[in-house]
């Protein structure tokens, strides 16, 4: 996987701004998830994403460590009610959740119903922020023309999310610099931008840090690189 | 598509028993979600499976046509949390829902707990039940093997579901001859089986019908199918 050379702080610097997302599958056990932890303290990566029924084992597994329990908010569908939205954030935190990646409901999106969009990223991120903590709207750009992701960047910054995310990695689309770029553009300061979908080595998430990526996603892959470059921490 | 004929009597009988889930799809728009509606009633389809956030629109389109407005949840993860399944059902039933297609949580039948798997679908069934309405419990097949196929029809049976259903479509596997088969033997009379993932044609369905599912799901290429045969309704 390795074509270049990479520093040690090119590496270290791509993992503190991972979202190790190993365990968030459909079909993710105990052990997996288990493991995820394992991977991020190892490396001390950023977060680790799982789905709602495991994020009260992951906020056990990464107490005191300082690597956030991520839970994730009507994912991959995005198409849950807003209340059904707001109680997995609620029982989210309840569970020890330290961040939230919800995806917004990307058919309102399509029809151009911003009201919707936007009154749906609010209610979970009026949650988040009460309790101090951070929420991302993934806006799946598989589906969405470059106009799309422009109407999601406004309606994600006037519902007050922190993020906007690229891709769930559920559907089609991958997080791409030119999607990151024109991202970052469009929100002009009033979020930080997260490349998800397709990142399989240090070299991809440098290539979107350097296009404007504040955090990636990543699975097995990532983690498998670094042991295969012999590192067995960080 | 057609290499055989069919008989207008086996067609009604696969639309009869088909889930139409044209718009159980993460980019669905409110004209999608009318659209499969339409054809739902053009073709007496069974139910119409959507997303929660549009169960109150179908709900609305399907009124006194019979046809039942279908809730999915928990869909098509199966990993929320119980609380939050319950919550997606209740809602549901406010805004219409008449039946519930719940996903298990697969990794914890995987891991063999099956007492989470079999608590996690009764605490849907209860509400279900209480309202009249039925519950399909969807096991993934493509992550199983056929001794978790066999312990997944005991987790439901137990919990009290009324049908095993293969698959969601968002994960590998399809529904096969061989799963209904062993499904429908292992059910035993105390499930119903539906057979879902793949079918894309009347012959898919009543071979799988032939195998023993009591229902099936499918989605546009059987209503383009009807159409390209010369069927504007049924």
């Amino acid at each position: 996987m390795m074509t270049t050379y990479v520093s040690m702080e090119e590496i270290r610097k791509v993992c503190r701004n991972l979202d190790y997302s190993a365990a968030l599958v459909f079909n993710a056990t105990p052990d997996m998830v288990r493991r995820a932890c394992e991977d991020a303290k190892a490396f001390q990566y950023a977060a680790v994403p799982v789905f709602p029924s495991y994020i009260k084992m992951v906020a056990e597994e990464l107490e005191g460590t300082g690597i956030a329990p991520q839970c994730v908010v009507g994912f991959p569908s995005g198409s849950e009610t807003t209340f059904v939205k707001t109680k997995i954030a609620e029982q989210g935190l309840r569970d020890g959740a330290k961040e939230f990646d919800m995806v917004i409901h990307v058919g309102r999106l399509l029809a151009k119903d911003y009201k919707y969009v936007t009154e749906d990223v609010r209610a979970v991120a009026e949650i988040a922020h009460a309790a101090g903590i951070t929420v991302k709207g993934i806006i799946e750009t598989g589906f969405l023309t470059d106009d799309d992701k422009l109407a999601a960047v406004e309606c994600l910054a006037e519902a007050g999310a922190d993020f906007v995310k690229t891709c769930t990695g559920f559907a089609e689309g991958k997080g791409t610099a030119h999607d990151i770029a024109l991202l970052k553009k469009a929100a002009a300061g009033r979020l930080k931008v997260k490349a998800s979908g397709g990142i399989t080595c240090v070299e991809d998430g440098l290539a979107l840090m350097a296009a404007g990526a504040d955090r990636l996603a990543g699975r097995n892959p990532i983690t498998a690189q670094l042991r295969a470059m012999g590192l067995a921490s960080l």
